[in-house]
Protein backbone atom coordinates (compact mmCIF):
# COMPACT_ATOMS: atom_id res chain seq x y z
CA UNK A 1 0.00 0.00 0.00
CA UNK A 2 2.71 2.39 0.64
CA UNK A 3 4.89 1.71 -2.49
CA UNK A 4 1.96 1.97 -4.63
CA UNK A 5 4.20 0.02 -7.50
CA UNK A 6 6.83 2.52 -7.52
CA UNK A 7 9.14 -0.11 -6.86
CA UNK A 8 9.06 -3.82 -6.92
CA UNK A 9 8.82 -5.58 -3.09
CA UNK A 10 10.13 -8.71 -1.98
CA UNK A 11 8.99 -10.77 0.46
CA UNK A 12 11.73 -13.49 2.56
CA UNK A 13 10.20 -17.13 2.65
CA UNK A 14 12.78 -18.70 3.97
CA UNK A 15 11.76 -21.45 6.56
CA UNK A 16 13.12 -25.16 7.77
CA UNK A 17 9.43 -26.48 6.38
CA UNK A 18 8.93 -26.49 3.18
CA UNK A 19 5.67 -26.49 3.28
CA UNK A 20 5.56 -22.93 5.37
CA UNK A 21 8.01 -21.53 2.68
CA UNK A 22 4.93 -22.00 0.35
CA UNK A 23 2.41 -20.81 2.12
CA UNK A 24 4.18 -17.42 2.48
CA UNK A 25 5.31 -17.43 -0.90
CA UNK A 26 1.34 -17.72 -1.69
CA UNK A 27 0.44 -15.12 0.84
CA UNK A 28 3.66 -12.99 -0.45
CA UNK A 29 1.77 -13.63 -3.95
CA UNK A 30 -2.24 -12.74 -2.55
CA UNK A 31 -0.44 -9.39 -1.17
CA UNK A 32 0.95 -8.11 -4.26
CA UNK A 33 4.64 -8.71 -4.05
CA UNK A 34 7.01 -9.23 -6.81
CA UNK A 35 9.16 -11.54 -6.21
CA UNK A 36 10.37 -13.83 -3.02
CA UNK A 37 13.57 -13.96 -0.97
CA UNK A 38 14.69 -17.36 0.10
CA UNK A 39 17.85 -18.89 1.31
CA UNK A 40 18.17 -22.72 2.27
CA UNK A 41 16.77 -24.50 5.61
CA UNK A 42 18.84 -23.46 8.34
CA UNK A 43 18.18 -26.25 10.95
CA UNK A 44 20.10 -29.34 9.77
CA UNK A 45 22.26 -27.92 7.10
CA UNK A 46 21.46 -30.07 3.58
CA UNK A 47 24.28 -31.16 0.89
CA UNK A 48 24.79 -28.88 -2.32
CA UNK A 49 22.54 -31.66 -4.44
CA UNK A 50 19.82 -31.80 -1.74
CA UNK A 51 19.89 -27.70 -2.49
CA UNK A 52 19.64 -27.94 -5.82
CA UNK A 53 16.53 -30.37 -6.07
CA UNK A 54 14.85 -28.08 -2.81
CA UNK A 55 15.29 -24.76 -4.95
CA UNK A 56 13.71 -26.66 -7.77
CA UNK A 57 10.68 -27.64 -6.16
CA UNK A 58 9.98 -24.57 -4.45
CA UNK A 59 10.50 -22.75 -7.58
CA UNK A 60 7.96 -25.30 -9.32
CA UNK A 61 5.43 -24.74 -6.66
CA UNK A 62 6.11 -20.76 -5.75
CA UNK A 63 3.59 -18.54 -7.44
CA UNK A 64 6.41 -15.83 -7.97
CA UNK A 65 10.09 -15.58 -9.12
CA UNK A 66 12.61 -16.53 -6.78
CA UNK A 67 15.67 -14.35 -5.59
CA UNK A 68 18.53 -16.38 -4.12
CA UNK A 69 19.89 -15.55 -0.71
CA UNK A 70 23.33 -16.65 0.34
CA UNK A 71 23.98 -15.99 4.43
CA UNK A 72 25.92 -19.17 5.33
CA UNK A 73 26.82 -17.20 8.55
CA UNK A 74 23.07 -17.93 9.93
CA UNK A 75 21.83 -20.87 7.99
CA UNK A 76 25.10 -23.27 8.25
CA UNK A 77 25.55 -23.43 4.41
CA UNK A 78 26.33 -21.99 1.71
CA UNK A 79 24.93 -21.98 -2.01
CA UNK A 80 27.66 -23.03 -3.82
CA UNK A 81 28.91 -22.02 -7.31
CA UNK A 82 27.81 -25.22 -9.38
CA UNK A 83 24.51 -25.15 -7.60
CA UNK A 84 23.63 -21.67 -8.96
CA UNK A 85 25.47 -22.67 -12.15
CA UNK A 86 22.16 -25.45 -12.76
CA UNK A 87 19.87 -23.13 -10.94
CA UNK A 88 20.87 -20.59 -13.82
CA UNK A 89 18.56 -22.38 -16.13
CA UNK A 90 15.48 -21.76 -14.19
CA UNK A 91 13.73 -18.81 -16.06
CA UNK A 92 11.87 -18.62 -12.55
CA UNK A 93 15.10 -17.23 -10.51
CA UNK A 94 16.04 -13.25 -11.11
CA UNK A 95 19.76 -13.91 -9.20
CA UNK A 96 21.50 -13.50 -5.97
CA UNK A 97 21.42 -11.65 -2.90
CA UNK A 98 25.12 -12.60 -1.35
CA UNK A 99 25.60 -11.78 2.32
CA UNK A 100 28.85 -13.86 3.05
CA UNK A 101 31.01 -11.12 2.33
CA UNK A 102 33.26 -13.45 0.29
CA UNK A 103 34.69 -10.70 -2.16
CA UNK A 104 35.46 -13.98 -4.01
CA UNK A 105 32.65 -15.82 -4.46
CA UNK A 106 30.83 -12.06 -5.21
CA UNK A 107 32.93 -11.35 -7.85
CA UNK A 108 32.08 -15.21 -9.22
CA UNK A 109 28.59 -14.56 -8.83
CA UNK A 110 28.90 -11.39 -11.50
CA UNK A 111 30.42 -14.07 -13.60
CA UNK A 112 27.22 -15.96 -13.47
CA UNK A 113 25.50 -13.18 -15.75
CA UNK A 114 27.22 -14.14 -18.66
CA UNK A 115 25.65 -17.25 -18.46
CA UNK A 116 21.87 -15.14 -17.35
CA UNK A 117 22.11 -11.23 -18.38
CA UNK A 118 18.85 -11.06 -16.57
CA UNK A 119 20.21 -11.79 -13.09
CA UNK A 120 20.35 -9.37 -10.61
CA UNK A 121 23.48 -10.25 -8.14
CA UNK A 122 23.26 -8.06 -5.35
CA UNK A 123 25.34 -7.41 -2.08
CA UNK A 124 24.49 -7.51 1.83
CA UNK A 125 27.29 -6.13 3.35
CA UNK A 126 26.95 -2.43 2.94
CA UNK A 127 30.54 -1.22 3.40
CA UNK A 128 31.07 -3.65 0.35
CA UNK A 129 28.12 -2.49 -2.02
CA UNK A 130 30.13 0.14 -4.17
CA UNK A 131 33.14 -2.30 -4.59
CA UNK A 132 30.02 -4.20 -5.78
CA UNK A 133 28.42 -2.03 -8.33
CA UNK A 134 31.89 -1.08 -9.83
CA UNK A 135 32.59 -4.79 -10.54
CA UNK A 136 29.65 -5.59 -11.66
CA UNK A 137 26.95 -6.31 -9.35
CA UNK A 138 23.51 -4.44 -9.79
CA UNK A 139 23.39 -3.04 -5.89
CA UNK A 140 23.14 -4.04 -2.37
CA UNK A 141 19.87 -4.80 0.30
CA UNK A 142 21.89 -3.03 2.82
CA UNK A 143 20.51 -2.69 6.72
CA UNK A 144 21.97 0.78 7.25
CA UNK A 145 19.60 1.67 3.83
CA UNK A 146 16.75 1.31 6.53
CA UNK A 147 18.33 4.32 8.26
CA UNK A 148 19.78 6.49 5.48
CA UNK A 149 17.69 5.35 2.25
CA UNK A 150 20.03 9.01 0.73
CA UNK A 151 23.13 7.58 1.95
CA UNK A 152 22.50 4.28 0.38
CA UNK A 153 20.96 5.92 -3.45
CA UNK A 154 23.99 8.37 -3.54
CA UNK A 155 26.44 5.38 -2.86
CA UNK A 156 24.57 3.54 -5.97
CA UNK A 157 24.48 6.33 -8.30
CA UNK A 158 28.07 7.30 -7.55
CA UNK A 159 29.61 3.93 -8.10
CA UNK A 160 27.60 4.15 -11.11
CA UNK A 161 29.58 7.06 -12.18
CA UNK A 162 26.49 9.33 -11.70
CA UNK A 163 26.98 11.99 -8.67
CA UNK A 164 28.90 14.37 -8.28
CA UNK A 165 30.26 13.70 -5.45
CA UNK A 166 33.12 10.66 -5.22
CA UNK A 167 32.32 7.41 -4.57
CA UNK A 168 35.51 7.30 -1.75
CA UNK A 169 33.31 10.81 0.03
CA UNK A 170 30.09 8.72 0.58
CA UNK A 171 32.65 5.57 1.10
CA UNK A 172 33.92 7.55 4.15
CA UNK A 173 30.37 8.19 5.42
CA UNK A 174 29.23 4.95 5.15
CA UNK A 175 32.37 3.88 7.07
CA UNK A 176 31.19 5.96 9.78
CA UNK A 177 28.26 4.33 9.83
CA UNK A 178 29.55 1.05 10.76
CA UNK A 179 30.59 1.79 14.07
CA UNK A 180 27.01 1.02 14.70
CA UNK A 181 27.53 -2.67 14.52
CA UNK A 182 30.40 -2.87 16.67
CA UNK A 183 28.45 -1.67 19.62
CA UNK A 184 27.03 -4.59 21.59
CA UNK A 185 27.68 -8.62 21.84
CA UNK A 186 26.35 -11.35 19.73
CA UNK A 187 25.40 -11.79 15.83
CA UNK A 188 21.92 -9.77 16.77
CA UNK A 189 23.82 -6.62 17.32
CA UNK A 190 23.35 -5.86 13.90
CA UNK A 191 19.69 -5.98 14.03
CA UNK A 192 19.19 -3.87 17.55
CA UNK A 193 22.02 -1.67 16.22
CA UNK A 194 19.79 -0.95 13.08
CA UNK A 195 16.31 -0.65 14.94
CA UNK A 196 18.16 1.51 17.59
CA UNK A 197 19.45 3.45 14.72
CA UNK A 198 15.65 3.91 12.70
CA UNK A 199 14.26 4.49 16.24
CA UNK A 200 16.72 7.45 16.67
CA UNK A 201 15.67 8.48 13.68
CA UNK A 202 12.25 8.53 14.25
CA UNK A 203 11.48 6.16 11.64
CA UNK A 204 9.95 3.15 14.15
CA UNK A 205 9.71 1.96 17.37
CA UNK A 206 12.75 0.45 19.09
CA UNK A 207 11.05 -2.79 19.61
CA UNK A 208 12.59 -6.60 18.63
CA UNK A 209 10.63 -9.67 17.94
CA UNK A 210 11.30 -12.47 20.22
CA UNK A 211 13.40 -13.30 22.11
CA UNK A 212 15.28 -10.45 21.37
CA UNK A 213 15.45 -7.00 23.34
CA UNK A 214 16.55 -3.60 22.38
CA UNK A 215 20.03 -1.70 22.81
CA UNK A 216 20.00 -0.53 26.66
CA UNK A 217 20.63 2.99 27.26
CA UNK A 218 24.83 2.48 27.28
CA UNK A 219 24.39 1.33 23.93
CA UNK A 220 21.87 3.09 22.58
CA UNK A 221 24.14 6.51 23.21
CA UNK A 222 27.15 5.28 21.65
CA UNK A 223 24.89 4.40 18.55
CA UNK A 224 23.32 8.00 19.07
CA UNK A 225 26.26 9.27 18.64
CA UNK A 226 27.43 8.13 15.56
CA UNK A 227 24.14 8.46 14.33
CA UNK A 228 24.56 12.52 15.10
CA UNK A 229 27.78 12.53 13.11
CA UNK A 230 26.42 10.30 10.26
CA UNK A 231 23.84 13.34 9.78
CA UNK A 232 26.36 16.11 10.28
CA UNK A 233 28.56 14.44 7.24
CA UNK A 234 25.54 13.63 5.07
CA UNK A 235 24.43 17.46 5.44
CA UNK A 236 27.86 18.43 4.11
CA UNK A 237 27.64 15.94 1.28
CA UNK A 238 24.35 17.35 0.32
CA UNK A 239 23.25 14.49 -1.57
CA UNK A 240 19.49 13.35 -1.02
CA UNK B 1 -4.45 -42.62 19.43
CA UNK B 2 -1.61 -45.47 18.96
CA UNK B 3 -0.05 -44.73 22.39
CA UNK B 4 -3.92 -44.38 24.11
CA UNK B 5 -2.53 -42.98 26.89
CA UNK B 6 0.21 -45.68 28.05
CA UNK B 7 2.80 -43.16 27.68
CA UNK B 8 3.38 -39.64 27.71
CA UNK B 9 3.44 -38.04 24.09
CA UNK B 10 5.75 -35.10 24.26
CA UNK B 11 5.69 -32.74 20.86
CA UNK B 12 8.79 -30.68 19.52
CA UNK B 13 7.37 -26.59 19.15
CA UNK B 14 11.01 -25.21 18.81
CA UNK B 15 10.77 -22.63 16.42
CA UNK B 16 12.42 -19.10 15.26
CA UNK B 17 9.11 -17.32 15.01
CA UNK B 18 7.57 -17.03 19.08
CA UNK B 19 4.02 -17.01 17.47
CA UNK B 20 4.53 -19.84 15.81
CA UNK B 21 5.56 -22.05 18.36
CA UNK B 22 2.70 -20.89 21.22
CA UNK B 23 0.46 -21.88 18.03
CA UNK B 24 2.33 -25.46 17.58
CA UNK B 25 2.07 -25.65 21.16
CA UNK B 26 -1.75 -25.00 21.36
CA UNK B 27 -2.51 -27.58 18.76
CA UNK B 28 -0.23 -30.23 20.42
CA UNK B 29 -2.53 -29.52 23.42
CA UNK B 30 -5.70 -29.76 21.79
CA UNK B 31 -4.19 -33.16 20.07
CA UNK B 32 -3.98 -34.62 23.60
CA UNK B 33 -0.18 -34.08 24.04
CA UNK B 34 1.40 -34.04 27.52
CA UNK B 35 3.83 -31.54 27.27
CA UNK B 36 5.95 -29.81 24.51
CA UNK B 37 9.72 -29.95 24.22
CA UNK B 38 11.41 -26.48 23.30
CA UNK B 39 14.96 -25.37 22.35
CA UNK B 40 16.03 -21.55 21.38
CA UNK B 41 15.12 -20.04 18.47
CA UNK B 42 18.03 -20.85 15.97
CA UNK B 43 17.97 -18.11 13.25
CA UNK B 44 20.00 -15.32 14.71
CA UNK B 45 21.46 -16.60 18.62
CA UNK B 46 20.11 -15.12 21.12
CA UNK B 47 21.94 -14.37 24.51
CA UNK B 48 20.99 -15.97 27.34
CA UNK B 49 19.51 -12.69 29.23
CA UNK B 50 17.15 -13.18 26.20
CA UNK B 51 17.19 -17.03 26.29
CA UNK B 52 15.82 -16.24 30.25
CA UNK B 53 12.57 -13.99 29.16
CA UNK B 54 12.11 -16.15 25.91
CA UNK B 55 11.45 -19.17 27.94
CA UNK B 56 9.46 -17.27 30.67
CA UNK B 57 7.27 -15.71 27.44
CA UNK B 58 6.68 -19.03 26.38
CA UNK B 59 5.79 -21.10 29.49
CA UNK B 60 3.71 -17.96 30.73
CA UNK B 61 1.47 -18.53 27.05
CA UNK B 62 1.95 -22.27 26.48
CA UNK B 63 -0.88 -24.40 27.50
CA UNK B 64 1.34 -27.20 28.49
CA UNK B 65 4.17 -27.86 30.62
CA UNK B 66 7.77 -27.48 29.01
CA UNK B 67 10.80 -29.66 28.44
CA UNK B 68 13.68 -27.90 27.50
CA UNK B 69 15.97 -29.10 24.76
CA UNK B 70 19.51 -28.18 24.59
CA UNK B 71 21.27 -28.75 20.98
CA UNK B 72 23.65 -26.14 20.46
CA UNK B 73 25.14 -27.79 17.47
CA UNK B 74 22.39 -26.80 15.23
CA UNK B 75 20.34 -24.19 17.19
CA UNK B 76 23.62 -22.10 17.62
CA UNK B 77 23.55 -21.36 21.35
CA UNK B 78 23.42 -23.27 24.61
CA UNK B 79 21.19 -23.13 27.44
CA UNK B 80 24.05 -22.37 30.28
CA UNK B 81 23.33 -23.20 33.81
CA UNK B 82 22.81 -20.13 35.14
CA UNK B 83 19.97 -19.62 32.91
CA UNK B 84 18.65 -22.72 34.00
CA UNK B 85 18.94 -22.42 37.26
CA UNK B 86 17.14 -19.04 37.35
CA UNK B 87 14.47 -21.36 34.88
CA UNK B 88 14.10 -23.68 37.58
CA UNK B 89 11.47 -21.87 39.64
CA UNK B 90 9.45 -21.96 36.84
CA UNK B 91 6.96 -25.21 38.20
CA UNK B 92 5.74 -25.59 34.26
CA UNK B 93 9.13 -26.32 33.33
CA UNK B 94 10.09 -30.73 33.73
CA UNK B 95 13.38 -30.84 32.82
CA UNK B 96 15.90 -30.74 30.12
CA UNK B 97 17.34 -33.16 27.33
CA UNK B 98 20.61 -32.45 26.50
CA UNK B 99 22.36 -33.24 23.34
CA UNK B 100 25.28 -31.23 23.60
CA UNK B 101 27.20 -34.40 24.23
CA UNK B 102 28.98 -32.69 27.02
CA UNK B 103 29.75 -34.49 29.86
CA UNK B 104 30.40 -31.46 31.95
CA UNK B 105 27.64 -29.91 31.33
CA UNK B 106 25.49 -33.15 31.88
CA UNK B 107 26.62 -33.77 35.19
CA UNK B 108 26.19 -30.29 36.10
CA UNK B 109 22.54 -30.77 34.50
CA UNK B 110 21.87 -33.52 37.18
CA UNK B 111 23.29 -30.95 39.85
CA UNK B 112 19.55 -28.76 39.23
CA UNK B 113 17.87 -31.86 40.53
CA UNK B 114 18.60 -30.38 44.06
CA UNK B 115 16.92 -27.58 43.45
CA UNK B 116 14.14 -29.25 41.23
CA UNK B 117 13.76 -33.43 42.65
CA UNK B 118 10.73 -33.47 40.17
CA UNK B 119 12.51 -32.58 36.75
CA UNK B 120 13.75 -35.05 34.45
CA UNK B 121 17.15 -34.78 33.18
CA UNK B 122 17.33 -36.70 29.63
CA UNK B 123 20.72 -37.35 27.08
CA UNK B 124 20.73 -37.15 23.91
CA UNK B 125 23.47 -39.17 22.63
CA UNK B 126 22.53 -42.43 22.76
CA UNK B 127 26.22 -43.89 23.57
CA UNK B 128 26.20 -42.07 26.79
CA UNK B 129 22.76 -42.82 28.30
CA UNK B 130 24.17 -45.63 30.89
CA UNK B 131 26.78 -43.07 31.77
CA UNK B 132 23.87 -40.72 32.00
CA UNK B 133 21.75 -43.30 34.28
CA UNK B 134 24.14 -44.38 36.52
CA UNK B 135 25.73 -40.63 37.41
CA UNK B 136 21.52 -40.24 38.22
CA UNK B 137 19.84 -39.00 35.21
CA UNK B 138 16.72 -40.46 34.29
CA UNK B 139 17.15 -41.54 30.96
CA UNK B 140 17.55 -40.64 27.00
CA UNK B 141 16.19 -39.68 24.33
CA UNK B 142 17.55 -41.86 21.94
CA UNK B 143 17.51 -41.75 18.03
CA UNK B 144 18.61 -45.30 18.12
CA UNK B 145 15.10 -46.03 19.99
CA UNK B 146 13.45 -45.57 17.03
CA UNK B 147 15.00 -48.43 15.53
CA UNK B 148 15.70 -50.88 18.46
CA UNK B 149 13.36 -49.77 21.26
CA UNK B 150 14.55 -52.87 23.51
CA UNK B 151 17.58 -52.10 23.15
CA UNK B 152 17.30 -49.05 25.04
CA UNK B 153 14.84 -50.19 27.14
CA UNK B 154 17.16 -53.30 28.51
CA UNK B 155 19.85 -50.47 28.34
CA UNK B 156 18.04 -48.14 30.85
CA UNK B 157 16.96 -50.89 33.31
CA UNK B 158 20.42 -52.26 33.26
CA UNK B 159 21.56 -49.41 34.04
CA UNK B 160 19.12 -49.02 36.74
CA UNK B 161 20.26 -52.49 38.21
CA UNK B 162 17.17 -53.85 37.06
CA UNK B 163 18.49 -56.42 34.50
CA UNK B 164 20.27 -60.18 34.10
CA UNK B 165 22.25 -58.49 31.32
CA UNK B 166 25.20 -56.53 32.65
CA UNK B 167 25.45 -53.03 31.46
CA UNK B 168 28.83 -53.82 29.35
CA UNK B 169 27.34 -56.54 27.37
CA UNK B 170 24.38 -54.00 25.91
CA UNK B 171 26.50 -50.98 25.58
CA UNK B 172 28.65 -53.48 23.42
CA UNK B 173 25.07 -53.65 20.92
CA UNK B 174 24.69 -49.85 21.22
CA UNK B 175 28.45 -49.08 20.46
CA UNK B 176 27.90 -51.35 16.87
CA UNK B 177 24.68 -49.52 15.60
CA UNK B 178 26.88 -46.69 16.35
CA UNK B 179 28.34 -47.33 12.89
CA UNK B 180 25.41 -46.60 11.20
CA UNK B 181 25.76 -42.67 12.02
CA UNK B 182 29.49 -42.70 10.37
CA UNK B 183 28.03 -43.66 6.98
CA UNK B 184 27.37 -40.37 4.79
CA UNK B 185 27.88 -37.01 4.84
CA UNK B 186 26.49 -33.36 6.28
CA UNK B 187 25.18 -33.27 10.08
CA UNK B 188 22.30 -34.87 8.32
CA UNK B 189 23.85 -38.40 7.98
CA UNK B 190 22.31 -38.93 11.94
CA UNK B 191 18.72 -38.68 10.45
CA UNK B 192 19.31 -39.91 6.96
CA UNK B 193 20.54 -43.27 9.07
CA UNK B 194 18.12 -43.64 11.38
CA UNK B 195 15.74 -43.12 8.71
CA UNK B 196 17.46 -45.93 6.43
CA UNK B 197 17.54 -48.38 9.92
CA UNK B 198 13.94 -47.77 10.43
CA UNK B 199 12.67 -48.91 6.52
CA UNK B 200 15.17 -51.62 6.99
CA UNK B 201 13.74 -52.93 9.72
CA UNK B 202 9.90 -52.28 8.26
CA UNK B 203 8.96 -49.58 10.67
CA UNK B 204 8.22 -47.03 7.84
CA UNK B 205 9.41 -45.68 4.60
CA UNK B 206 12.78 -44.44 3.85
CA UNK B 207 11.71 -41.17 2.98
CA UNK B 208 12.81 -37.86 5.09
CA UNK B 209 11.24 -34.31 4.69
CA UNK B 210 12.40 -31.80 2.37
CA UNK B 211 15.35 -30.76 1.47
CA UNK B 212 16.81 -34.01 2.02
CA UNK B 213 17.50 -36.97 0.33
CA UNK B 214 17.38 -40.49 1.83
CA UNK B 215 21.00 -42.88 1.75
CA UNK B 216 21.67 -44.26 -2.23
CA UNK B 217 21.97 -47.98 -2.16
CA UNK B 218 26.22 -47.55 -1.65
CA UNK B 219 25.16 -46.44 2.09
CA UNK B 220 21.86 -48.40 2.62
CA UNK B 221 24.06 -51.79 2.07
CA UNK B 222 26.39 -50.52 4.77
CA UNK B 223 23.35 -49.58 7.42
CA UNK B 224 21.95 -53.01 6.70
CA UNK B 225 25.12 -54.78 7.45
CA UNK B 226 25.34 -53.24 10.67
CA UNK B 227 21.89 -53.58 11.72
CA UNK B 228 22.05 -57.27 10.65
CA UNK B 229 24.73 -57.91 12.96
CA UNK B 230 23.16 -55.80 15.55
CA UNK B 231 20.18 -57.99 15.22
CA UNK B 232 22.32 -61.08 15.57
CA UNK B 233 23.51 -59.75 18.73
CA UNK B 234 20.19 -58.73 19.89
CA UNK B 235 19.17 -62.35 19.81
CA UNK B 236 22.20 -63.93 21.67
CA UNK B 237 21.52 -61.40 24.04
CA UNK B 238 18.06 -62.48 24.66
CA UNK B 239 16.99 -58.88 25.69
CA UNK B 240 13.02 -58.02 25.14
Amino acid sequence: RIVAGRIPVLVGVTDTAFAETIRLAERAARFGAEAVVLSTPYYFPAGQTELFRYFGEVVRLCPLPVMLYNIPSLTKVAIELPTLQRLAESPAILGVKDSSGDQDYFRQLIGLKQQRPDWSILVGPEHLTAWAVRLGGDGGVNGGANIFPELFSALYSAARGNEDVTVSQIQDVVNELQGIYEVGKYASRFIKATKCAVSLRGICLDRLAEPFNHFMPPERQRVAEIIAKVETSLAELKVQ
